[in-house]
């Protein structure tokens, strides 16, 4: 790293960009080649886990039930043995045992869950029975008043679950019912992949912080970093605050050095367009040696859109998403690149955002640039096969953050044709999912 | 309460259940009718409040831009001017103002946010001109080479947003683009609903902590307790750990009243059905004095669901949902009951899952119960304008855990009638979503 090299003069800038406009596709492959999965480490299991993703297959060490256990409240029986009067010659509840059998003209109260006798092979649930005789305390006789088959309302040991079972399958991410499923594994530590660590900084002389009292003429409060982190935070990943940088090439260089040194991803934005204090690109390349995988794609918003790799002091590899500075453009860019490479390097095996078909509610005219509008799904209004949706805001210029309220999609419109200039209303797209449906 | 009052003897007890099965459809409006939006809080604003609930409406105080901002890195001009070589007689950058005024021959270098100098009217990209003369540091004329409209590429005050306007409504659920917004919004605090305080117990002499080495014969590992708490606060509420309570009149009393003191709501699970150890209903009617509003539901799993509320000591309102011991049957359970609750309680307008149509991709025998199947959305496969559900597994015994395994959705399938004993392949039926997609 070169610091404080002088800064550019204005007169010999560039007045076009000398970056290609790659298609969406390329770009996507680009990140997605780029970005590989994290290494492992163990964690003991609890039920903070939740968005983890297993790095190791879980098997099933003991059988499920570890006793053949009854499913009904009710009496163990002979099967063959048939109704009629029985006595009761011993309990089980759940988490007792017994060691006494059960045998012709006796039987064994049972609940939900309990061990049945040696001896016994049905269950008759408690409905289907009458005491006949008891002493106060405990019940002597009950009348069995219907017929079962052998194995009646019965778990059998390991019927559940065998030993040697998969459980859960490598790269699951685990929720609710994961977290569930290792607890009855009773494994105590787990193999997961590290989330990656990921930086947010905004760069831009005209930028207070959000919680400023007052804001200067000129000059507008940050809602890109407050807004990417918590995107970030909602999906599962930690969001380091890198704070806003101003527009020169020193703090530029000072603030990516401390940020490369806690973080394997930068998002930033700011700093990537025409702009005369659009340094970004020239810091990144000059002054880490990194290499700009892209510097523009051909999609609407997010056309600046940067992505560039390259190794940080220690040799570590380091990842940097330079995004548009437009509030919008920044969203829907973090959105497309930054989560689905946060996820693929957490180990996800689905980390894209799934792509739905969709209904339009309006029609809308297309840009030459594919575009990616903001939506919502409307399950609740219409009740049809397919689902309907519902855009944010007619408008969706890409300074105006308005438009992505609410928004849990992303329409993917295709770029305008001469043969066909627009979508019609009731036609039928394709939509990412951002967001809780 | 009435603490430690004798267990009841087993030959007293019903031999059938005195609970009506009530329909699924009456059981919900009883838990949504019992259910209000809690007290709200003012809190600061800051990105760790995504799924937190307005509870207030948030207005525009300032506009949005504060001063005409340019759209492009480019020249801001007189559009009558036309065409032509100016004088470049100022520059603004984000951030930066000036009170040069722009007049005809003459213009301003602006930048993406920037602002428009007094005298200009529409701006020219930098892609459309070209330099015509330097000093080696400042531009000095550049050529404008296309005629432009007035107000191109000018965003004027307030054309984003205007004072007054509403950026957030009531009740509105904030996610990352209502965390810019509010950023945006200069607000410092805001009035949000305080989330509900459950607490999760379970009961059972069968049960050892998951985190125990041995599991003696005949016990089991508590699951639902970890899966419970991570379904709830994957949801986004802190889920309080009420332990494993043995199945004794007075241990229960004790658990339940030290949970009350610190929870809105208490889930168990165990204890709700026939078995001679499930005093769940008992102690809370005769040792809390709580209304049992319904004992058993006709749905599948999850029949014994119970649902009671009351007033603890304080004479504050207590919710206790009381689910089976089966582990399916509770998570099943807490997901319709126990999710939509507390998010009504967080002040969620649409509190409820979204329900979609989806198509079977196999046939299914109905049951005598409306039953709630456990499935998941394969979008990936099937590229179909109606999302297609793969069953988690073709036995869906409550006792399997393992059938949870993945699930985002809750097929709702109607009752078994002679006229409809199944559902076929490829029919579409309704099905609640429950996890990320």
């Amino acid at each position: 790293m070169h610091l404080g090299k002088e800064e550019f003069s204005v007169v010999n800038r560039p007045r076009s960009s000398q970056w290609t406009a790659i298609p969406m596709e390329e770009a996507l492959k680009i990140v997605y080649d780029a970005v590989v999965p994290n290494l492992t480490k163990t964690v003991p299991v609890n039920l903070n886990r939740t968005g983890f993703v297993l790095a190791e297959q879980i098997i099933a060490t003991h059988p499920y039930p570890q006793v053949r256990t009854s499913v009904k409240d009710g009496y163990a029986v002979i099967a063959t043995d048939g109704p009629g009067p029985k006595e009761v010659i011993t309990v089980t509840t759940a988490g007792s045992i017994t060691d006494i059998v059960v045998r012709p003209g006796t039987c064994c109260r049972v609940s939900t869950g309990s061990m049945i006798p040696e001896g016994a092979d049905a269950v008759v649930q408690v409905e289907d029975t009458a005491l006949l005789k008891h002493n106060n305390v405990e019940e002597l006789v009950v009348d069995i008043k219907t017929a079962v088959k052998s194995g009646t309302d019965i778990r059998e040991v390991g019927s559940d679950i065998s030993i040697g079972q998969i459980l859960l399958e490598k790269n699951c991410v685990l929720g609710s019912a994961e977290i569930g499923i290792l607890a009855a594994s009773g494994r105590r530590h787990i193999e997961v992949y590290r989330k990656p660590k990921a930086c947010v900084i905004t760069t831009g002389n005209e930028l207070v912080d959000f919680t400023a009292d007052d804001v200067p003429l000129g000059k507008i409060r940050d809602t890109n970093r407050p807004q990417l982190m918590a995107l970030l935070n909602s999906n599962g990943f930690k969001a380091i605050d890198g704070g806003i940088v101003s527009d020169t090439r020193k703090h530029i260089c000072e603030a990516l050095d401390v940020a490369f040194k806690f973080s394997d991803v930068l998002v930033i934005t700011g700093g990537v367009s025409m702009g005369e204090k659009d340094l970004m690109k020239t810091v990144l390349q000059q002054d880490f040696g990194f290499t700009i995988n892209f510097g523009r794609i051909f999609m609407k918003p997010g056309l600046p859109t940067t992505f560039a790799t390259g190794k940080w002091r220690t040799d570590a590899q380091r990842f940097v998403f330079a995004l548009p500075g437009n509030p919008v453009s920044s969203w829907v860019s973090a959105q497309l690149f930054v989560v689905p490479a946060l996820r693929k390097m957490a180990g996800y095996k689905y980390f894209e955002h799934t792509v739905i078909k969709v209904k339009l509610t309006e029609s809308i005219s297309l840009d030459r640039r594919p575009e990616y509008r903001r939506a919502w799904l409307d399950f609740r209004m219409f009740q049809e096969a397919t689902p309907v949706a519902v855009c944010t805001s007619k408008n969706q210029l890409s300074s105006q953050l308005l438009n992505t309220r609410g928004a849990n999609l992303l329409l993917r419109l295709p770029g305008r044709t001469e043969e066909k200039p627009f979508v019609k209303e009731g036609e039928i797209v394709d939509a990412l999912i951002i967001g809780p449906i």
